[in-house]
C-alpha cells in the first residue's frame, strides 16, 4: 500500500514510505539538516550529542587497548594514493582534490581515509622493536565526492568517524586487535545504542581497497537492506612495504610491520533513527540520549509555584542520580504542545507533574519506546526512572534483534536467493568466494551484494552461482 | 651573542636561538611533527591529549552558558562569501577552494570560519523571540591557505579550533556573552595551561572581518613577541542581514538578531611550549599533562620483584587519587635514559623508587619545573604529588607572569614606543584609534601592530603618532 500522504503530526508513516520517513523524522528531530552544498549535512545538537556519547564510551575502550588519540593533517598529496596500487583504484573515484597549488606544489587531495598520510609518518616514527606496538586514532571528518544520491547520515560528501591506525611487529598480534576491535563495535552497537549486528569478514570483492582481509559488522533496516555499520581491516604489509616502514626486530634483523585500521563514523546515528524511531518522531537509545527525562509540570494560577518546586527538586534529585534531566518551565507553550515535541526529539522517559499528583505525592512516567504511562511516588520516581531507562534500551534492542532474526533465512538454490532477496531478507548462502560470482548475483538479484561472511557458520553445499564446492556461507543482501 | 650550536641533548639553547629552539623542542618532545604537505601538522598524542584537556575543561563551561555542540559542512558556497562585504575581503585571499565540480555546480571553499554558513541555517531555525537565544560550537578544522611562512601549532594551512556562534534578541545580551567567553578564555589558559594574559579590546584596524568589535587575550612571548590567544566578536546585525535572519518579536513586529563568534584554537598549545618548555624539551603544565607522574623503579637482581611491586602499589594509589600515573617498567632502558626521555616530555613529576628507598619507606619526588629533588614517604606520597602538581601550575603561572609584567612598559612618544618595541617590550601607549595612524605606528617600528586595548586603562594623553587626543590607551608589540 504505497501512500505517500499519510502522515501524523506532518511525518510520513514510517511503513508507508520509509524512504519519505527517514529524512523527515531526521529533519523534525532536529538531528539535522541539509546544507546548502550538495551532499553535505548539518550535525544538529540533538544528533551530535549521540556522536559525543560514542566518544566518551569508546575514548576509555581504545584506551585499554593502548591506543592514543592524534591529529593528521585533512590534505594528502597526490603521490601517496599512487603508492598502494589498490587503495589508489579503490578510491581515486571519488577523491575531493584542491584548487588552490603553485606551480612547484603536488596537487593535494582533502582526506578521504588517512592510511597513507599516516604511514608516512610511521616510517618516520619505527626505527625499532622497541616502538612497536604503535597504536594511533584520530576523530576527524573526512570527505567522499560522492557522485550518487546522498542520505543524510548514511551517504554524504563528508562525514565524521574515528579511523585507528595500528602496527605490529608480528601478524598475530595484528589480527588479534583487528578482531578485538570488531568485538568492541560490536559490544558499542548493542550497549550504548540498542542496534544488533552480525560481525563477519568481508569477500575479496568487498575488502577495503588495500586491504588482506577486512572484517565487518551488519545491520539490518526495516525496509529489508542491509547497512555496513564499521569495518575493521587486517591491511598486512602493503601500505608498510609502499612506504617504507621498517624496524629493526630483536633479532637485528630488518623486518617490515603489520598493519590495521579500523572506523565507525556518525552512520551509526542513522541506524539508530532507522531502526528506533517511528511515526511521532525521533526515539532516543536511552544511553546516548541528550535528555534522558524530561520533566514537564502542568501549571495552574494557583499551584503553580508548589509544582514547579517539587518539579525542581526532582530534576535535581534526578541529576544527583547520573540522569540527564530536563524541566520545560516554559509558559508559553501548553503542556500538550510540549509533549508532543519531547516526542519528536524521542526524550526516552516524560515525567508529568500537576497539583494532583502532589497532593497523592506523586508523578507519571510515560515511556517514549511504547507510549505507555504509569505513576510512581515522589520519593520513588528517581529509581525508577533509572530502571526505566535500562527497560526502553532493553527493549529497542530486543526489538530492532527480533527483526533481525526474523529476516534472516538460508538458501541453497539460486532460486531460493532471489525469491528471498525479493522479500527483502538478509540471505546465507553457500558461496565459492569469486568477484565473478559475486557480479551474477547482484545481476540476478538485481543489486544484492555480499555482506559478510559470519564467524559461526561452517561453509557446506555448492556455490549458489557456479556450483563449485563453497568455501564459505555468505550473506547476502540489497544494502545502503 | 647568537649561537646556533649551542645544545643540550641535541636541543637547541632556548635563550641562544628561540626561533630554533621552538621546532626543535617540539618534534623532539613529540608534541608535533612537519606534514608532507606544505605548511601542515601532525599533532601528536603528546599534545593531542593537551586539546583534549582543553575541551574536557571548555565543554561544561560552555554547557553552563546554553552553548550545544553541533557540527556543520567543512564545504562553503563562494556566494555565501561574497554577501558580507568585509568578511569576503578580510578572507578572501587566504580560502583554498574545492577543484571537482560539475558545470551546474557553484564554487566551493574549505571553510576559514563558519560565521556565513551558520548564519545561513540560523535563517532556517529562528522564527520567533521562543528561538532565542541560539547559541552552538563546533570543534573543527579550519583551513587558511597561507603563503607566508607557516610555524607548527601558530599558523598552518590547517588548525583545530572551537569557534561559538549564537544570535540574541538583543544586542545587550550579545554583548554580556562575547565579555563573558572573554573572561572564560582567560581563566582558562590560565587555570589549565598556566599562560597569564592581558585581555582587551582589539582597534578597527585589527578588528575581525564583518565584526562591529572585536576582543581578544593576547599572551607575551619569550622573544619579546605578543602571540593573540584567542577571539570574541560581537558581530553586530550584519551577517544577519545579509543572510536575512529574522525573528518575530514579543511585539509582534519583525526584528534582526544580534550575533557574536569566539574561538581558540590548538595555538594555545604553542603558547604553553614557547612560555613553559626548556633546553631540557617540554615542561608539560600539570594540568594538561598526560602523564602527571612517572615511577622509574631502579631495578637490580635481587631486589627487583620488591621495587616493582611497590612501585605498582603506588601507581595504584595515585590513579585512585586521580593522578595520571605511569610506570615505566621497561627493563631494556636504564633509568638515567627514562629520566631524560620522560624530562623531555615533560611529566611534571618523576617517582624515584630503588631498593635502597624500599628499605626507608621513602620515595624520591623530582619536579620537572625547578629540578629539584625531594624524598616522600610511600605512605605520604600520594598527597605530596597532588600537592606538588599545584605548586608546579603555581611556578609556571607565576614565571610566565612576572615575564609578562617585567615587559610590559608605557610610552608617551613615538620614540618611547619606537625604543621599546626595540626591547621587544609590550608597550602601551595613547593611541587615536585610526588605522593610518596604526600603519604609520607599523613602519616607523618597523612591524609592531596594535594588540589590545585593555579594559582598565583610561585614554590620557595624546596620540603618539598624530597629536591628536587619545581615545584609548592601546598596546602595541611584534606578534606572531
Amino acid at each position: 500500500m504505497p501512500k505517500k500522504v499519510e502522515q501524523t503530526l506532518g511525518i510520513t508513516v514510517k511503513k508507508s514510505d520509509f524512504a519519505e520517513w527517514y529524512p523527515e523524522v531526521i529533519q523534525k528531530a532536529e538531528l539535522a539538516d541539509y546544507s546548502p552544498v550538495k551532499g553535505c549535512m548539518i550535525i544538529r545538537p540533538n544528533a551530535y550529542a549521540i556522536w559525543q556519547k560514542v566518544q566518551e564510551y569508546f575514548n576509555p575502550v581504545m584506551h585499554r587497548i593502548g591506543v592514543k588519540n592524534a591529529y593528521f593533517p585533512l590534505f594528502v598529496p597526490e603521490s601517496f594514493f599512487k603508492r598502494e596500487a589498490k587503495h589508489a583504484e579503490g578510491f581515486s573515484p571519488e577523491v575531493a582534490w584542491i584548487a588552490n597549488k603553485s606551480s612547484d606544489e603536488e596537487r593535494v587531495a582533502v582526506r578521504p581515509t588517512s592510511e597513507t598520510i599516516i604511514a608516512d609518518s610511521f616510517a618516520k616514527w619505527t626505527r625499532s622493536w622497541r616502538d612497536l606496538p604503535l597504536k594511533i586514532n584520530q576523530w576527524a571528518n573526512v570527505v567522499r565526492w560522492e557522485t550518487n544520491q546522498t542520505r543524510l547520515f548514511l551517504r554524504t560528501r563528508e562525514f565524521l568517524w574515528q579511523e585507528g591506525h595500528c602496527i605490529y611487529a608480528t601478524e598475530d598480534e595484528c589480527e588479534k586487535d583487528v578482531l578485538l576491535v570488531l568485538d568492541e563495535y560490536v559490544k558499542l552497537a548493542k550497549d550504548l545504542l540498542a542496534i544488533p549486528s552480525i560481525p563477519g569478514q568481508k569477500t575479496e570483492k568487498e575488502k577495503f581497497a588495500g586491504a588482506k582481509k577486512t572484517f565487518t559488522f551488519e545491520g539490518l533496516m526495516p525496509d529489508g537492506r542491509a547497512l555496513q555499520l564499521g569495518t575493521s581491516h587486517n591491511l598486512g604489509q602493503g601500505f608498510m612495504e609502499a612506504f617504507n616502514v621498517k624496524f629493526i626486530g630483536n633479532d637485528e634483523q630488518e623486518h617490515v610491520p603489520w598493519y590495521n585500521s579500523w572506523g565507525i563514523s556518525t552512520r551509526l546515528i542513522g541506524a539508530a533513527v532507522m531502526l528506533h524511531a517511528d511515526d511521532k518522531g525521533m526515539v532516543m537509545p536511552p544511553r546516548v540520549a541528550p535528555v534522558q527525562a524530561v520533566i514537564v509540570p502542568i501549571l495552574f494560577t494557583d499551584s503553580k509555584d508548589a509544582v514547579l518546586q517539587e518539579a525542581k527538586h526532582l530534576k535535581t534529585e534526578l541529576e544527583a542520580h547520573h540522569i540527564r534531566a530536563h524541566l520545560d518551565d516554559r509558559e508559553e507553550y501548553s503542556p500538550g504542545w510540549k509533549f508532543n515535541q519531547w516526542e519528536l526529539q524521542g526524550v526516552p522517559v516524560r515525567i508529568e507533574i500537576g497539583p494532583k499528583d502532589l497532593q497523592h505525592k506523586q508523578c507519571v512516567l510515560a515511556r517514549r519506546d511504547k507510549g505507555t504511562k504509569e505513576t510512581a511516588s515522589l520519593l520513588n520516581a528517581k529509581d525508577r526512572v533509572k530502571t526505566l531507562l535500562d527497560e526502553i534500551h532493553q527493549n529497542l534492542y530486543d526489538t530492532a534483534k527480533r527483526f533481525l532474526d526474523g529476516n534472516r533465512v538460508e538458501a541453497s538454490s539460486m532460486d531460493d536467493l532471489i525469491k528471498h532477496i525479493k522479500e527483502r531478507k538478509m540471505v546465507l548462502a553457500p558461496f565459492c568466494g569469486s568477484a565473478t560470482c559475486e557480479d551474477h548475483i547482484k545481476e540476478k538479484t538485481e543489486g544484492a551484494t555480499s555482506r559478510c561472511i559470519p564467524f559461526d557458520k561452517k561453509a557446506s553445499g555448492v556455490c549458489v552461482q557456479c556450483g563449485k564446492p563453497a568455501t564459505s556461507m555468505t550473506y547476502f543482501a540489497k544494502a545502503y
